[in-house]
């Protein structure tokens, strides 16, 4: 049917009945969806029975490459891990790049949609094409890279890829997450839809190659992305040599840093201990996904004082955020033995920063006492704490267990009004850039179709003022409607179907990433796209998305802002007295589903998915 | 020059110039000393200029496999790693299975001698006989199961093998181990000595295929031993199911498990909730070494609690022992946790545990107090104090400083009669069998070339009562000298140089021993050799290894007990009021030495150096 870019294969993995199953990927399938979070979307929605919950054996949860995964294609290398979220309830995906999606390539498959529950615990290998259901029961409360070395022991090749959950996930917190290598498909509890369906791991070895449908144009397409990915002034300069951590001086510089529980925005004190230039001292590595020639991801290590010998792939910016300056913490060290034990544990760094920095906040308000957190000092900037509190989280004990279950749960527990603390929408905790002094960010976290997650639709115009499509002001609203619409298409077809890495799209080709897409995906698979139905692709799938959610009883109300943001103002830095308010929010939607073709409730027209193709509406 | 059995490849790395060597191994030096500690020691002897200190780059670090390794011998899988010890400033060797020795004879090696320093920290890898020094300066600091993965990343294959130092080696700790897998080349600082040279880690993969000179001959041989093996009363239905943990109770039975720095053996109070049955209740899985098929290795996790998440594999017995017994702790969680971060800092369990239980006893008697602590209450029992020390010994900071040093010296430092309480002999910390009340283990402990080590002469007569070569009254000291060298010497031959495992001498063929070793070697190598002859190699190279220490300054003094020993008595239970004295330890040196062909002195007589066809004496 055609040539090359996809295996042609997903794989269906019954684990109630041990069964393995292969379906072809449809032509139709490859080119209205493209892959990856295409794919899963489009099974998702017309699989999953409406009002499942997310921890049900009858949700699903779906891992799908692109089709440009080991392809040679610059930063090519990721994968959607898809479900029906624990955390949101929507329909909801997190990515991770490393070595095990294009491994899952390079084994024949496109996608494998996970089904039912195992009777006892267990793990699925798959080498090249061969699918064993396993006995996980030895693995059972493993942390992640011991889980990994198990699995690769027991295979008896160490060269096979490995994505996992950790405790957290056999537990099912919702803010578990699920680890391959080093890197982590961390956000809106994927790790516990993995866990309710007693599937600790999938260990994937591929030895094959993915065919290229004109190799020519496909060389030439490359070329063309190396050179904008060359011609950046950040993206080796300087994101190479620092990572996404440089984004704390940034965001330091913009005044939207989060700080201690979103309370102190603009406080600048402890930035100066958290910046990019004590970041680069820990450094003492550089890792590189597959295919990748900018290796952003620094390896850092403590090699002295209470944390000496901790060691983790990052920690990434929002990690520093969530860790950090969220728990009004700067002492590096802390940051990276943080990041690595929630890497064992399982566990989103973002989602349990901002729930200890909850909790912090509760603490020193006296909402929540010694009896509460049986006798720890659960004070901003204490970093002991909150290392202990993400052992009580991973393991549910005390205060932990109701961290565990997120902000959104937490507050409901503490009532007497926390939720005014609870830094959440939809469930999902934010990420670090605070709205207020950057509303495109606040209109994406409101929109996005699992919450507040600031990948997908990344505001980039309002951090790195680059002018694609055009200049904003970050402070203004207008504007910001059609901008997020565009931001969200492109970031999900680029970066989430195509799967390259939305750092490149970022900082190297955000004016021709529609282009390129479709130029790399017209060559590798032999069938013909254009930058404008790429771009249709994405708009498809953010529509696919939307509807998933209104039939789980999603509405206009629940695109919205953390009450303390519509409160309070930024209280210093450079977006001093920036707010935003439920009428700027509703301009600004209003906008936004305008662009969307929505109605006045957010809701898809039937014009629209006519336009979009989308005939199943339930 | 023969056909089988050794690669019959010696690799120098000169660290110093980065250059590698191939030389032959000779057929003299294959029928005279065997493999393993038999090869590193002749090395040592002949080239090691005396007085040199153990962590001066002209000391010689060398790893050493066996003619039946990767040959499909029984458990016949393990490595000698060798070097004058920075611990015991004698001839010393530390012993590893698991994997790696049967990888490095796959590339192409029966021994690997490291000279040397390197000037800027490196590692070696060794693939197939291609030798390449790398720069291993990110990897410092490193603990060693990130360090393992590091490795496999970069040379991106991680089917390599990986035996590496932690950050205890490169602090050139002399308790500072080797580790490869989860296995510990553990004890006498060989960490350190490789540490000394500046380097982190060596890394091997091979894909040969070691000959058999006679594989007839080498299968019904084979299948003796299996059959042995099969017969054991306890090596399958007992060993296999518990692993050496299985000891405590033994020697709890008689009264000789160490507690509290061995002022309390024979208290039983805490032992059960270190015995079998609990620890049994945290084995998640069997671990095996190369070609075995007993896989007496339990892996342990501990699942709740504060130390929840942590797993190892082990804790062996002699680790219960130093981080339990020892330190008064009988939680079993504490001790994985403690085992786990000794294995990822990289010192040796029964030094750091002993030198901890010596400082707890100081500190319970007031020699030492909370300003020596700063703070912490190094009390026996207090697991939490135990995990924090293993910490400032790894980093070396405050009393952790004085304790990486082994208890001899942090006696010397503390002064004030603290000798009484450093339980060591030769500097080595002893293992947990108290040798008042089973004294042919401690005429080994005495005499064994590298002090006080059990592996070196096992006394199993004593603890298992198996009458081989005959019956013996573990309370006697009248018969000790001459078990002991025998002990010693068969030991030697098939442990250390064959590189069978010590748990299926002892328990499956310790009547048949040299006569198997003999045949397999035979059978494998096409150099035939009597039992009578298999038991001399060990007498060689015992005599060697002494000729080396008479040559470093070592006496007759040396071969000693620690003086707590000879001035209390057991207080407790089966072996109540067993004690040891000067005049017990003349008399079995006498005899000892008399049996060995030794003088008063304890130096070997020039006729049995004749016997032994030893010639080079300085």
């Amino acid at each position: 049917m055609y040539k090359g870019g996809f295996t042609g294969k997903i794989l269906r993995l019954d684990l109630t009945n041990q069964k393995a199953t292969e379906e072809e990927v449809s032509y139709d399938l490859a080119k209205e969806y493209m892959g990856g979070v295409g794919f899963a979307f489009k099974y998702l929605y017309d699989e999953f029975k409406p009002g499942t919950d997310a921890l049900d054996e009858n949700n699903k949860l779906i891992f799908a490459v692109g089709p440009l995964n080991a392809t040679g294609a610059p930063c090519a290398n990721r994968m959607a891990v898809a479900a029906k979220s624990p955390l949101t309830n929507s329909i909801a995906a997190a990515f991770s790049g490393g070595h095990f999606p294009d491994e899952l390539k390079n084994a024949g498959y496109d996608m494998i949609i996970v089904e039912g529950r195992a009777a006892k615990p267990a793990y699925v290998s798959i080498a090249d094409g061969q699918v064993r259901f396993r006995n996980a029961s030895k693995l059972m409360g493993m942390q992640t890279t011991d889980t990994q070395l198990f699995i690769k022991d027991e295979l008896k090749d160490h060269n096979f890829r490995v994505a996992c959950i950790g405790p957290a996930g056999e537990k099912l917190s919702p803010i578990a997450c699920i680890i391959n290598e080093r890197r982590a498909a961390g956000r809106k509890g994927m790790g516990a839809v993995m866990g309710s369906k007693n599937l600790k791991a999938i260990a994937v070895r591929g030895t094959g190659k993915v065919n290229i449908a004109d190799p020519d144009m496909f060389k030439e397409k490359r070329k063309v992305m190396l050179n904008a990915m060359k011609n950046s002034p950040v993206l080796y300069p300087e994101f190479s040599k620092a990572g996404t951590p440089m984004v704390v001086d940034v965001t330091t510089g913009l005044g939207i840093l989060s700080i201690k529980n979103w309370a102190e925005t603009g406080q600048r004190d402890m930035v100066p201990k958290l910046g990019g230039a004590e970041q680069d001292k820990y450094i003492i590595d550089r890792a590189f996904c597959a295919n990748c020639s900018v290796g952003c991801s620094q390896v850092k290590m403590a090699k002295e004082g209470p944390y000496a010998g901790f060691l983790s792939e990052g920690p990434e910016f929002e990690t520093v955020y969530a860790l950090g300056s969220n728990c009004g913490i700067d002492y590096i060290p802390a940051i990276i033995a943080g990041d690595r034990l929630c890497d064992e544990y399982g566990i989103d760094t973002v989602s349990a920063g901002v729930a200890i920095g909850f909790a912090m906040e509760l603490y020193e308000k006296g909402i929540i006492t010694d009896k509460d957190t049986d006798g720890l000092e659960l004070k901003f900037g204490n970093d002991k704490a909150m290392i202990e509190m993400l052992h009580r989280i991973t393991y549910q004990v005390g205060l932990g267990a109701i961290l565990a279950k997120g902000t959104k749960l937490a507050a409901k527990h503490f009532g007497q009004g926390t939720e005014e603390f609870a830094i959440n929408i939809k469930g999902l905790e934010l990420p670090a850039y605070d709205v207020r002094g950057a509303k495109a960010h606040g209109l994406n976290y409101a929109t996005a179709y699992n919450g507040g997650d600031h990948c997908r639709g990344y505001a980039f115009q309002e951090i790195f003022d680059i002018p694609v499509p055009e200049k904003v002001d970050r402070f203004a609203t207008k504007g910001k409607g059609i901008l997020t619409k565009w931001n969200q298409d492109v970031r999900l077809v680029t970066c989430d179907c195509a799967t390259l890495c939305g750092f490149v799209l970022d900082m190297a080709v955000p004016d021709i990433a529609c282009q390129n897409t479709a130029d790399l995906f017209t060559a590798a698979t032999g069938i013909s796209v254009t930058a404008e139905e790429v771009e249709q692709i994405g708009e498809r799938v953010n529509n696919i998305a939307r509807l998933f959610n209104i039939r789980e009883g999603f509405t206009r109300k629940d695109d919205r802002f953390p009450p303390r943001l519509m409160k309070e103002e930024i209280k210093g830095g450079a977006s001093k007295g920036q707010k935003i308010s439920q009428t700027d929010l509703d301009e600004m939607l209003d906008e936004y589903y305008d662009a969307r073709g929505w109605d006045k409730t957010g809701t898809p027209t039937v014009a629209k998915l006519k336009e979009l193709g989308i005939t199943k509406v339930d």
